[in-house]
This record gives structure tokens, C-alpha cells and sequence, in this order.
């Protein structure tokens, strides 16, 4: 059973309300569910994921993230206004989440709790959208609970999704406990249902989590259970994590939306580091389980293969 | 006998001063004490008071914290202004209270002395009033005298005060000295003193302070007699703490009212996490002492207990 | 001789030097010498100034310093905007001076150096004003010379004065040279006077020191001398202390005006510590001496004792 | 074959877009690439690369800058604002790309990762367009990514660049990992690529790079290619390092953009470092291989030697 | 010969360059020169100035200052705002420049790299020069290249110079290399050079430098050859330093204008430490050098000794 479709936030104006409400529609395709395609980490991640080992040739070049969110039955594709600015207007159909913080992976260990802050203003992107005419249909802040930076996050981020609300954009939380005070237990799912909670408090529509682990590390999707209720009315999607094979991945997806009750999932660079076509398809096999509600077997029939 | 009717606070206009009393009667409940219904836990302790040990499952979604503030004789129920968003329309007689900063308790220990600083712009929460149509009737915040950054904290509390007053909203302070420099002595009946005292001077409508012990760590009503006087015209009010008996809870309340002067009492823990009719009728032992001033044995003849 | 009366400050408009002129006028009593009644430890030093050992139990009511300020004849009475606004309506006649800054005195010691912002911002306090209708005459701000955090505080004072300048309000700097640069000097006449000539440099109109001592700790009111010179047209006022005997508070206090060129006082303790009577008798006699130019024998016989 | 001439970025209005691409055809000299004569040494490096060594006599005085921009076919000549405000009016041909932040070099090591701030804001920068009537064609801002103070230069960046699109002016990003974090890894071709891709991410329409090295130290121009790639519309351009010989510098420019694929070179030291013939005449060389498409042999011709 | 007149700064409007023209003139008093009174120890270096040792006992009273540049012919007279609202009504021909950043010497030593920052915003400058209608030719601010806090001081500089020429003001930057990364160089001859070049980057007008010295610790005018060429068009003028006997003094100034080339100079203690009709004869002998481009013992002749 697909989720119900949620009210708009209350606290703006009618008009607001009407188009939250239909980019709600659009990016969960009627379906309740999203499948949000990530696509920030050319900041977060540097070049890591987009060369070497297997990742396909392809992915060198930026340009194929629009390439596959053109082709491909996403949600919306979220990436960073810059790259938008570059290349919407070629793949004028996408819908787009403008991920409005990020920073890069190479400050890291116990001296350097993350911090992530705001890129663009709100009234910048606010006349982006006005001039460019592009489907922006919400934005994307991570925050980081538990780093020595937290407070500066939170009301960014809480600013932020009022803002939004008001122009009638969605609001997607990237929520990682992560710091010095979290150490190993990033992936505990107390304190992932920690984090849910706090987005939804925040006033997230959704909340993109990395999937819990149990103390051996396993993830199993009854470990959601407590993160989804902890969220409330806020929609839970996992991330994908690094790259998997696509049947493995089709039955985690599955598994976290039926067993674990998620709302869809955000995914990057499972997609990506695949060439065009495999891209395409893999998308087509994630559509089919979040947006058709198909089983495992039936979507991956729609996966193809490189040669 | 019940505290007398205060004035509205000066310096605001005579309409803001007319919405200030109006609230000021709503929240009382024309007993010039209040039952503030504290539900800002899913950030200030994350998931960890609403699953486990004796928690009702009820708790584990946000939505109880509404259901029961509906059902339940609350003066007002303090919650984040996102959870708000999404559940106040279908709670429309609650009134609110906005709390407008909330940390983790995920950095602790000497060298992470608090800061939980403002999410909303007073400007953001003015147009959620607006446009939501909800009945807010005030404004929270935290401030931790004795922290390294109590100066950021002291400064936007001041500020939201004046702004909560000049749009006739009530200004309720969470006041608990902490940090390295406050250590042990956090409970300290005349460091209490000195918090209320500093709320009163930032202008605060409330103070909720965490009941004051003796040396031995032991709670005595009487003990919150200088942090009453303290406080002169700003009314202090008792965070309830962990979950512990009903009955307990109640004669603990009636004391610290009649013998402690408080003003009432503002818990969260104690009441969402039992289940819905017993958090209900819990909420109505509380509203009998504080609201009604009816007897410890009175009042909790209206307890009900899970099967 | 009475300290001649200045000219307002330059820079702002005639209708602003008119107001400033009155407040001038009304805070000296037409004497060209301030008594100030300074009320903020509430928040400086928490509780202890207001319980325990020789203080009045009148003191632990914070009415009891308007109580004091309504009845006796204070150039004006100094505190933060929160008091003011819950008492301020109830004692219209006072004279008020808003205290913009305060700090507890919890963070102490070499790894703490004093920090304490501006409060409610300037337009805060013109609407306050505009709308309560009280006679408010001016600002205090406090500055800690050598603390770590000079640059913010001298950045705020500065801004804030200019600010209440434009507004026809008076400025007084608390200089308190402070912090792990300053350590045991913080008496030292010299580096009083270096802070009197900071005070007069930000714009200042009064600036209230402590007494300086010389190499035993011993208060001579010759060793004022430096930083009454250094003030310059800006007028040094010292602050009380801790509460001492009536007779010898006059008495210093006479040496202060008559050897050391001071032109007025601001004390708090010395006269809130008092029982409402006898403190009103404490303040017709330091009126006698700042303002009515009395000596000390006829000051003190204005006193009253508890019985 | 030269690159193709982009769009202006989405996001802007028609007017500003057109001049976007005014700008865009001026500094590339309806080329497509770019040769863009650095000049913000003065602040970054202080004196040290004017004076001394094999450095011309010339460089002493900062308007030697000017006179090279002025005699040779630069694509653009970036300086700070305060130069450009005191020689612009004597050289109106130059364009001008106002480099926004800069720093000394004084504070380095592991305990000072850099940290450099936009000097002039954005409406400023506007209005000294306007009042000046100077050919200012974009802005240029560097980013430190991996320094501790990465997150305030991120926001800085992107915001600026959005304003500048806005404007109608290029932005160009100096991009160079630094830090304690970054370590040695700072000329590492895979963290290069990073940079140029979260230059792209930013919406930069140049990024200026140090060229990569191999482990050896190493530069060879197909190390380019992945920082290439990985910008995608953005176009790179290297930083010319410190002087060396005419035609080494030649060579290893050809090799860059033939076999590294960038778009043309961003140089200062090498420029100004020589006298005024050499240096204009070197830039003829430089143009030549950059916008004429002309061989190492035929732009060594142009070159001129001192005496 | 005189340095030649400079057209004001570009990018800014007709009426402002006026302006800023009118004030150059009447602070060079036609000669291109700068005799520029520097009275901002009192915060700067608190009350040591100003008593004790040779001092003068004029020299207490901070009207010494304003008696001095009232009576003697300086180019302007620096000082900090609050000052001159006290004291320029009675002095209203000084030409006035205001210091808008000042720090006490309190914090020294290697933990304590020097931050000094904006006192007034540029708003209350223009308001006070309004209002005041005293002669204001232009802005003074100190940075510290070097210190751990650089980046903010450039900052605010940067732009206090656009906003101060926009209003047709001058802009005079203190330029002194300080902090634990300068070390003992602060006096070297290169870095002198770099902090004038980086003064003329900021757009400052006039910058004013402690005179370099050799390997030996030896002033020297031919030393100064780096730093005036590096400063281009913005003029360099030497500070003062402490007080030395007249005679030396004039010599030295001698030798920083036609030996080094400076523009000037910028003294205060040496001035206003002697008593009033002392350094009014010292200021004329010091006049003549700078304006009327007389030799040594001419302006020497103008000397008057005390008693």
C-alpha cells in the first residue's frame, strides 16, 4: 500500500500550499513514494566516485547525471545550483532539488567535526527559479547531529525549510549523526530514529538516512521501524550507499520499503558510476519497485547489462 | 490562593497588550497558574524518551504528543514549530507554544559546554501565525547560564522576548545552568535563584526551572522559596523530569505549589509517555492541582492505569 | 563646586540635544553630578548580592529595588529591559537608565575571559520607550578592557552610544579592566585612567570605574586623579562595592567628589542590601553629598537605622 | 579546435544573460579560451614577487601591471579594487576581472590553514561599475578546499557567484586545496579534479588551477585530463607558477591545452616579473598560442629579450 | 619637489570625487603633502602616553589634543569619534580624520595576535558629519597583516574605504605587521614594502607605516625606497613613534621625504607630549618641512623650548 498523500505544512499562504502540493505529486509520480536520484557529491565526495575502479567512463563527466535524470523515471534529481545553472536549460524536463549546502570529505577525523553550511541565499535561488523557469521542486540541507557545529546547521536548516515552505517548495533533510561525540555509532538505529525525529521537528517532508546497522554492522530492514515512526508524517527514504550489484540493491530497496515501511530512496552513486544505458535501466528497476509498486524480479527484468 | 493577574509587560503597544492577556487567560486558564505540556524532547533527547524500558508504545509517533494535548485540559502544548507544521491543522483547539531553540544532548561532558541557539526568525514565526491560523500563544527558549556560550544564548533570548511581547505572545525561558563552570552545582536551590532572577530580567512571561535539591540531592519544596522570590513577577514553573509514579508525581507537584510557590508546572516526559487515556487522565490530575487547586487525593482519583 | 553642565554631543540633530540636554539635566538634579542607582547584579552576580549574611530580607523581592528607587532621590535607577518592563508601569516616576549588557559570573578564572553582548538591539529600546511612556534617560553598557573579547564589546559600546546619542539618551560606560591579560592589576590607578580615557574615547557621557587602589589594596580617592584628568569631559562616577558601614560609604564617597574630582556615584549593593527604610535614608544622604554639596556629618545624619 | 562558445548560466534575466555573453566573447576573444593576466600578487604574496632576483626593475611600481594589461592582448587583467579604483581611469581599454578576496602568505604551517574573505561586497562592487564606467567583466574569488575554514569560503564563493551572474558579470574561481588536511597532496591530479568539479558545482565559469604533478613532482599535461573532465562546462585554466623561461613556459602552455584540453592560462608572475617590452611582448606569445591556435615556434617568435 | 596632485579614486560619483578632491587639498594644504596629527593612544596605548617621565602635564587633559590641532597647522587631526563629538563644537576648524578601529595594548604576546575592529558603522559617520557639520575629511582604520585575524580587518577595511570614498572622504590605512607569525620582522624593510603594496590593494589613500629598519635595528630613509614604490599612488607617510628631542626628529622627517620619498608623516606622541606652546612650535617646524618644503634648520628655527 502506497503512503497517503500528507497536507501541506500549515503556515503559508494558499497559493504556497497549492504548488507544495504539486510538486509533492511530481516527485512522488502519484505514488506516495520518491525516488530522489542524489547527485551532490561531486563537493561531498570530490572526484572519488566518479572515477577508477568500476565506475564507468561515462561518470567523468558531469554532464551524465543530467543525461540520466532526463532519461531516466526519477522523482527529482538533487544536485547543486551551479551545475543547474550550467546545464537545465539542456534537460529542461528534470525535476530538480537544489542541494543548497555541502562541503568536501577532507577535513575528517576527531579534530574536524563536519560543518556543512548554506550556499546560496534563499532569495537567490528564489530568483533562480523565477528567471531560469527550471521544475525546481524543493531543496535539499544535510545536517550533522552531534557535531561540535550542530547548533549552526540546525537553524540554518530549520530557517530554510520555513523558507522553502513558503515558496511552495519541498524540504528534504540529509540527516547524519556524525562527529567526535557520535563516533561508531552512526549507524545505530536508536540514534537513527534519533535523527528522523529531529528532521521532522525541523519540518522536513523527508528525511534521507543512511540505513541502520545492528551492533555487527548487518543492516536489516526491520531496523527502520523505529526511525519511521520516530519521523512521524515525515517521509523516511534511505541513501544508497556505494556502488552494489543492482539485484543486491533492488532487494535492500524492497525490502526497506516493506519491511522497513520507507517512503522510496535517494540514491547516487549506485546510479551514476553506471554507464548511460545501465543507468537508465537500473533507474527504471528502482521506479519500478518505489513508484509501481512491483516486486523484486519483475524490476530487475528491466536491468541491462554492459557488454 | 491563586497568583493575582499580572499586567502585560511595557513597552508594547495597547493592542499587542490586549493579545498578551488574552493569552496570558488562555494558558492559565483564568487561574493565573499554568500546565504547560512540554513536548520538545524529540530534539533535546532525540529518540531516547520515547521508546524503551516503561514508555507507552503509543510515544514512539509524534502524533501521540498532539492527540494527547488535544484530549487533555493543557494550558498549552510546546513543540517545534516543524512538528507543528504538520500536525497543528488537525489539532486546531490546542494552544501552542513555540519553542524556539533545541540542541542534542548528543555533545556532552566538560569540554562541550551548551549552545542551543534560535531556529525561526521572529519574522518566519509571525507569518506562520498568520498564515497558519493556529493559536499560538507564546514563545520557548533555553538558555544554560554558565555555559561558554551563554553570551550568544543571553543576547537572542533578550531579543525574542521583546519581539514575543510586541506581537503579544507570552515568553517562556527554560533556565538551567550548566556546563563546566556550573559542574555539580546545577541543582543548587540558590544558583536556581540566580536563573529565575535572570529570566525575570530578560523580560520572561514563565521560568521552567528543574526543581531545586539540598546537598544530599534531595527535592524539598521548600527549597524553591528563594527562587520564587527571586523571580518576583515572573511566575516559575517545575520541569517534571523522568517518568515516575503518578501519585508521587502529583503530591511532588501540590508541594512544590503550595509550599514552593510555583506557578504551576511544565512536564513532558511524565505525561507522553504513557499511553493515550492514562496520559489524558494524568493530564487531568495535574489540571485538578493546578488549575482546579483541588487536593493531591482529589486529583488523583482521576488517574486511570493500563491493564 | 559643581562640575559645570557639558554641552551636548556633537552629531546629532537639535531636536536629539534637546532630549539629551533634559536627561542631563534630570539625571543630575540640576547638580552637574550623577547618583546612580545601579541594579543589575540580579543578573551580574546572580543571587548573591540579594540573600544571606547582613542583606535585608526586603531584597529578596526584585520590587524592592523600585520600591528604593521610587521613594529616594536617585538620578536614576539602572537595569536590564526585562524588570523594567514587568515594574516599570508601577514606579512611572523613576528615571530610568537600561543596563544593554549583563553576564553571570559563573564563567570565572584564567581560561574565561569576560564576555558580554548587547541585549535588546536599539530599535528594540525606542519602541520600548515609544510605547511605554517611562523616562528612560539613557543606556549602560559595560566594556572589559584586556579581555580576550574586547574588540566585540568596544564594537558594540561604540555603536550602541552613537545609537543612543541620536535618540537624546545619555551613555554610561561600566570600564572594568578584566581578564587573564589584566590579572591582579585591575585596580591599578594607571590602568584606571587608561580605562576612563577608552570610556571618553567611545563617546561616553559617564563612566563608572572601581576605586582605584594603590600597591597595598588600599582606596585613596587622590589616587582618582589620573582618571579624572584622562576622562577628559566625560564624567567618572565609581561604583560602591560590596556593602560596607553607612557612615564610611559616605565618607569615601565625599573623598571621592572632593579629592578625587569624581562627579557622583553609582552604587547598588550598598544601598539595596538595606531594608526598604533604611536604604532610603541611605540615598537622601548620598543625595546630601552629590547633589546638595553637603559634607558628611550632615549627610549622616539623614540616616536611619534598623532597629 | 577551439572550445565552443557556452551559454550564459540559467537562472538570470535576458539582459544580463546578453551581458554575460558580451563578457564572455570579450575575455575570450571570440576564441573560447582564455588568457587571463593575474594580478593579485601584491596582497598574496606581498612584495616578494616584485622586487629581487631575476625580477625586472619595472615591477616595483604596481602600474607596471597596468601598462602591460594596457599595451598586450590580455583577455582580461585581474587585480583588487583599491588598485583598479587608482588606475583604471588611466587605462579604460583593459578588462577587468575584480579579484573579491585575498590574503597574505604570513600565516602558514599546520596551525594556520588559510582563510581568505571577500573584501568588497557585491553592492559595492556594482556601484563602482557604475560610477567608473570601467570594463569590468567579472569577478574572481579563491577557494581553499580542505582548509578548517573551507565552509565560510564555500558559501562566500557560491553566493558571490550567483550575484555576479546576476549581474551579468563571469565569475572565475581559483581553486587549491590547502590545509593541514590537504597536507602534500595539494598538486595531486585526482584532488585537482576534485577542485575543478566543486568549481563547477559553485557555478564558476573558469577555474584556475595549479597544474597537477605526478608522485615524482612531475607536471605533464595529460595529468589534466580527469580535472578536465570532471568540470565539465566550466572551463580550466592553470596557473602560471613562478617565472620561468619564455619558451619553456610556451611549451608547456601548448601542452596544456592541447593535451590537457583546458582552456587557456591565468598568469601573472611570469608576466610582470619581466620589463615592460619583454613582458608585453611575451603576452603576445602567450595570445598567440591561446586565441591564435598558433605553434610553440611561431609565438617564441614574438617574444623580445632585455638587452 | 611636491608629489603631484592625484584625481580622486575612480567609481564613484562627480559630487563625491569633488569632495574627495576638496579634502585632499585641504589636508596637504596644496603641497601634495600630508602632516597628519595622530591622536588615538588614548585607546591604543591607554593613559601610558600621556603621563609620567617627559610628558607634559598638559598632556592629562584630552583637550591637550584638540588645543594642539586647533592652534597648530596640521594637515587633520586623527582621533576617535566619541572624542570629537565631545570636543569639536569648540574646535570646529581642525580638519578632522576619524580612527574608526582602536584595541587597548592590553593583549600582547604570542597567544594574542592583534584584532582591532570597526567602531562606528560608516551609516553613523555620515549621520555625525550631518549633524555635526564639522570638517571630516576622511577615515582612518589599522590592519595587522600577519595576524591571526587578518582576514576580517582586510575585510572591513576594504569596504570602509569604498563606503568612504563614496561619500567623498579620504581613507587612511595604518598599515603594521604584527602577530606570532611576523615575529621579530615587523620592522624589516620588504614586509614594510608589502604592507604599503597591501594598503594600495585596499584602495587606501594615504598609509601610514612605522619607518623600516635594518638587520641592525637601524632607521634608515633610504630604506624606505621598497615600501614607497610598492605603494604606487597611494601615499606612504611614517608614524612618529615615541618621543625623541625635536631636532632629531625634523632631521629624520628630512631624510623620509627626500630620501625616502614619502609623502609626510603621521605623529602623535611626539606632538602632544610636549606642552602646548611646545608642540604648537613643533607642529610649524614640522609644517614647514612637510608643507613648505623648507630644510632643517629653517623649520628648526620655528622651535620654542619650555622654561
Amino acid at each position: 500500500m502506497h503512503p497517503s498523500k500528507p497536507s501541506a505544512p500549515a503556515g503559508i499562504s494558499a497559493e504556497s500550499a497549492k504548488r507544495w502540493q504539486a510538486h509533492y505529486e511530481r516527485v512522488t509520480q502519484g505514488s506516495g513514494r520518491l525516488f530522489l536520484m542524489a547527485g551532490d557529491q561531486k563537493v561531498e565526495h570530490l572526484n572519488d566516485d566518479f572515477v577508477g575502479g568500476n565506475v564507468a567512463s561515462d561518470d567523468a563527466d558531469p554532464e551524465h547525471l543530467f543525461r540520466i535524470a532526463s532519461a531516466a523515471p526519477v522523482g527529482c534529481f538533487a544536485t547543486q545550483l551551479g551545475l543547474l545553472a550550467r546545464y537545465g536549460n539542456d534537460y529542461p524536463d528534470v525535476p530538480y532539488l537544489v542541494k543548497l549546502n555541502s562541503k568536501t570529505h577532507l577535513l575528517k577525523g576527531p579534530e574536524h567535526d563536519p560543518l556543512s553550511l548554506q550556499w546560496q541565499t534563499m532569495a537567490q535561488l528564489a530568483d533562480f527559479i523565477h528567471y531560469s523557469g527550471l521544475d525546481v521542486v524543493g531543496v535539499g540541507y544535510t545536517i550533522y547531529p552531534g557535531s561540535r557545529h550542530e547548533a549552526q546547521m540546525l537553524t540554518e536548516a530549520a530557517r530554510l525549510i520555513a523558507d522553502a515552505h513558503a515558496l511552495g517548495l519541498l524540504a528534504v533533510i540529509w540527516a547524519y549523526p556524525r562527529g567526535q561525540a557520535v563516533g561508531e555509532r552512526e549507524h545505530d538505529p536508536h540514534l537513527t530514529a534519533g535523527a528522523t525525529g529531529l528532521a521532522a521537528c525541523l519540518g522536513a517532508d523527508f528525511v534521507k538516512i543512511n540505513p541502520p546497522r545492528d551492533s555487527q554492522g548487518v543492516q536489516d530492514p526491520r531496523l527502520l521501524g523505529e526511525a519511521v515512526a520516530a519521523a512521524g508524517r515525515t517521509q523516511v527514504v534511505c541513501a544508497g550507499g556505494a556502488e552494489t550489484s543492482a539485484e543486491d540493491f533492488l532487494k535492500r530497496l524492497y525490502g526497506q520499503i516493506h519491511d522497513g515501511n520507507t517512503a522510496g530512496c535517494a540514491t547516487g552513486r549506485n546510479v551514476h558510476q553506471r554507464s548511460q544505458p545501465e543507468a537508465v535501466a537500473f533507474c527504471k528497476a528502482i521506479h519500478a519497485i518505489v513508484v509501481e509498486n512491483q516486486d523484486v524480479d519483475t524490476a530487475a527484468k528491466l536491468l541491462v547489462r554492459s557488454a
